[in-house]
């Protein structure tokens, strides 16, 4: 590729100029980043990218546009650069949540240009281009969406692109996506909020001070829960309605939980710990996880 | 000392045998323990112990017992040893809930004998002999129970005892104990478990393979829902009471939840969420989890 255009250079942008970069994909990348503090710290790491003030100058003869900002932004993207793409550029996303995506793209992508949506199952919970890599997508599924609209020329770049980034690929339709990642990723961040947030109730409620106890169990979800505000507020945002869904399988097995521990109903609870325990070596066999006790963090 | 007794030789018995011994705080350490198979591997291990068949070897003339097992063999190896223990003896455990073991402890131990209860709140999702380490203790708070009968002599040697291990000792009654560690860690494990739970009925229902995309949340709670099952079960049963108050606290703020991202309540739920993040500094900054990204499990 001659020109990359990547909107929004924090963790994910900056981790794909530094790996764009690293492979030799492109010629040249432009950054178009909102944020004078990012753009400080972009200058400090001298990530060797063009910083353009307009969208225009990014996006004009771009060969791939990559947005990377939170997804409430990218209606009033689109309509900014809608009078500088064509039919040949190709343009993906890095967002969590693609059945709002794919109506905004509908209803306000200039009419002829493809947006191919992308979802790389990466990301952590600290925000800003410091904290990228280029090893950031390596091993990591990256999702490409395929619905009837898709450009399949489009689709069989990204898949090429991403597999160079170091991605393995799958493609699914935005339903389907949205579905799953409702219960793998968006309830789980829901449910670390939730939990801190109780904790902290429950603090406030006893008088007693709770929070230096949390190496029992607490400290993993507070660490979920530190993650961006944004970005989190526009997948839950964005999938409510699957989210709402889950929340609701989720509380109704609380409550059974509940009452196994009340009623001390010994078969019912070991069965239902014993069943959770098999799904961590599942995840460990895909690879979803490292095999070390603790994360490893404690040694 | 001259002599202490282990009664459980499993992920935390183990640990303390390997650093009573760097530390050379015994002269000897029996271990009592009722698996065949951790048998066999701490044999494997040659950790210096001799293993006792009778409780009765194990106990008689004893300085210190520490009880290792799930909290449900409390019970039964109190009977067992009540003919073997002095009020000199000074009794221990590790277990995680402390008021239904006290009440326990006072319907059953000994009348004049005296068990001074603890609460490392040190393991991990890895059971066995072979997980454990010399510095599973370090740097972790261990609670010791002072309640009315408490005798200080013991309370005073423990405290001692533990941070001789390289914990930090913290005082408290079992009310307290158990309402704390009912939110930081009892409930935390709960959810967990009922998480991976829920993947698991929603996989089934939405007919998906959907554990494969564990690596955007789902996967932090499994390792946790991979605990020992029973002696999570004991806890559970234990702590019923506090975990069922705070369950509510937990379903009522989610509901709460959810109601916001239906109605997309922006100020509400950005509030939530910056709160929630805060308590990650906190935690951090209180040592009680490591400060790298991702657990810096994937560097």
């Amino acid at each position: 590729m001659k020109k990359v255009f990547i909107i929004g250079c924090g963790l994910l942008g900056s981790s794909l100029v530094r790996i764009i970069v690293k492979k030799k994909l492109a010629e040249k990348i432009f950054i178009y980043e909102k944020s004078k503090l990012n753009i400080i710290k972009i200058k400090r790491l001298k990530l060797p990218v063009t910083i353009v003030k307009s969208l225009r100058d990014g996006a004009l003869n771009s060969d791939l546009i990559i947005f990377c900002t939170p997804m409430s932004q990218y209606k009033g993207l689109i309509l900014k650069i809608n009078n500088f793409i064509s039919p040949k550029t190709i343009i993906t996303d890095v967002g969590s949540a693609k059945i709002n995506s794919s109506k905004i793209i509908k209803n306000f992508l200039k009419k002829g240009v493809y947006w191919t949506q992308s979802h790389p199952i990466a990301g952590s919970e600290v925000s800003g281009p410091e904290y990228g890599k280029d090893n950031m997508f390596k091993n990591k599924w990256c999702v490409l969406i395929k619905d009837k609209e898709t450009n399949i020329k489009h689709l069989r770049f990204l898949d090429s692109f991403w597999k160079k980034v170091g991605s393995k690929t799958v493609k699914m339709n935005s339903e389907k996506h949205d579905k799953i990642f409702s219960i793998t990723s968006h309830l789980p961040h829901l449910i670390a909020y939730n939990l801190v947030k109780s904790a902290k109730d429950y603090e406030k409620k006893i008088k007693l001070d709770l929070i230096k106890y949390s190496a029992g169990g607490l400290r993993d979800f507070s660490r979920i829960a530190a993650s961006n505000e944004i970005m989190w507020r526009d997948i839950f945002f964005d999938n409510s309605q699957n989210i709402a869904k889950v929340i609701d399988i989720f509380v109704k097995n609380l409550k059974d939980f509940k009452k196994d521990i009340k009623l001390k109903k010994n078969k019912s609870i070991i069965s239902k710990l014993i069943k959770a325990k098999r799904v961590r070596s599942q995840i460990i066999k895909l690879k979803q996880d490292i095999n070390r006790p603790d994360f490893g963090r404690s040694n």
